[in-house]
């Protein structure tokens, strides 16, 4: 059990230990709290020895000069040149911000960057400038094409945010995948079973073994359509921006022969460009959806990261739990 | 059997007696035969006699004067004032373009529209022009949002198209439910059945009864994925742009108590605004894809938009084939 500001202080340590500069090692801890905050434990803590790894062996720039190229008023370019995925982001989505800000849409390309935890928390920065944001992002082979028996697209995920109620905020956050590869990652470490029928191992066999799925195929959530949509994201966040794609990402955890090179898309815009009562109509729009007569069992219909959102209210201000395994591996790199 | 030229000016001949001007007559009638000709009769001719019958009704204005709002430069707003949609969308998708030529990005929203049928026909313009074409469009009730039991959200669309080899456009278009409602009202129409699993019946059980699957609900692809989905279109083309949502879009068959008031929001961008070689890499993605070793019995992995394309390249040169059912419609229509 931790404090929350305790967590973020080692955290934060740890990465300046590891040369980051104390802005970079506070945006870095705090994208990692936030997963945990938000009840996303596979995005949080238990990636942050990956992220050791890397910068140790110069994977991971812990002092990359993140360059930003004006292509016009409203579109910006960042190289992230191996930075850490969270700082490149960072800088990406608020350069986003600031060229809708100033024109109403701002579209930002990030390359040669890296895993950057959940989408959500940056899509965040933009809501809270009643800003609407679409963002795309690639990752390391896990599902397959349609029709092809070996990985290669990301699980990719597809996030879209609405400003809405002052506080709740609408964000669309998904993997393209059945279920996220991090979670996965969890129950490997953990030695935990995986749902039935989202993937398969490497001989094309359903399996519930964290780890055989991991050597093998993640299934696309909705058939063709999913895997469709993986292609769409590895060219929009790869192709597009001048980064790896077509299964040229780096894994994170096993492949260390050089940097990831993953590509983000940003796209923000003002959400009351073409209705000034945009606001007034979200909200009632999700109020007309919540009156929907329920499935049994159902208590309440909730619209997409209601549930991170109240789960993050909810953690707030407790203390953060994190597994034996996962704290030892904390506890080790602040040894270190 | 109908040569492709004489089926053309049949339609637009129908339309130019519904007081369209030949301009929009002749866009209406295009929109209709590429759907013939892509393989998705479900868009095509069999929807003829529905927007004649609205057209009838006065909740489709034939003459209707479209506006076009100019927000800033890379922003427009489009109000289709109840004109067909496939006259709104392609002045949406065209602004969009010219707006996207001249900044780099182009985002219009269109208010007030009906059905336009296939995006992809849409998406395809901006391909012509080497541009990146993204584009959400919201529908009747079909798809219930996670955890009702009733339907809310249209099958809502989702398209994005990338220029890439010269002629064989990467388009993936795919509406949010398992299968497009057009083909269950197909088989509705042709007394056939539907796949088991894609639709419930009113009382919630699965049915393969189409016309039990249009008084009930359709299963979105990706469970509480496509749902999400389903609802951020709903939020992005209906509420962004000041359209009808949240259920409040009207069935284009049985509901004439009003017009459509659907939205459409188009987003265009240059193509190779931060990597000059786009197409290329593109291409290399493509073919690494299509390299992978296949499932069993697949002999190619195929790109989306590609089976559209070769049915269209196929149909091209052909006499386009209507059911018996439809085929009388339009002479009916033709003879009013």
């Amino acid at each position: 059990m931790y404090k929350k500001k305790e967590l973020l202080e080692k955290i934060s340590n740890i990465f300046k230990k590891h040369k980051f500069g104390s802005k970079e090692a506070k945006i870095s801890a705090e994208v990692i709290i936030n997963a945990e905050l938000v009840g996303a434990p596979s995005h949080g803590v238990s990636r942050l020895k990956m992220y050791c790894d890397r910068i140790k062996k110069k994977l991971i720039n812990p002092k990359a000069k993140i360059n930003i190229k004006k292509i016009s008023k409203s579109i910006s370019l960042v190289n992230a040149n191996n930075s850490i995925g969270f700082v490149a982001a960072d800088i990406g989505i608020k350069q986003a911000i600031s060229n809708a800000k100033k024109t109403g849409i701002g579209l930002v390309g990030v390359r040669n960057s890296g895993h950057y935890g959940l989408s959500s928390y940056f899509i965040q920065k933009a809501i809270n400038k009643n800003l609407i944001a679409i963002c795309f992002t690639n990752a390391p082979p896990a599902i397959a094409p349609y029709g092809a028996k070996k990985s290669l697209f990301g699980t990719n995920p597809i996030a879209f945010g609405f400003p809405s109620f002052k506080k709740k905020p609408f964000i669309f956050d998904s993997s393209m995948s059945k279920i996220n590869r991090g979670k996965i990652r969890v129950a490997a470490k953990l030695g935990k079973k995986i749902p039935y029928g989202v993937a398969l191992d490497k001989n094309g066999n359903i399996t519930t073994n964290a780890k055989k799925a991991l050597e093998g195929v993640q299934l696309p959530m909705g058939d063709f359509r999913g895997s469709g949509l993986a292609w769409v994201v590895d060219i929009l966040s790869g192709v597009m921006t001048g980064s790896a794609h077509s299964g040229k990402v780096k894994d994170p955890f096993d492949d260390f022969s050089g940097p990831q090179n993953i590509g983000h898309l940003f796209i923000v815009f003002k959400s009351n460009l073409f209705n000034k009562r945009f606001k007034n109509e979200i909200n009632k729009n999700i109020k007309t959806v919540k009156r929907l007569p329920k499935l049994k069992g159902v208590t309440e219909i909730k619209y997409p990261g209601q549930k991170k959102y109240e789960r993050y209210q909810n953690n707030l201000n407790k203390n953060i739990y994190l597994s034996k395994k996962v704290a030892k591996e904390l506890e080790i790199l602040l040894r270190e």
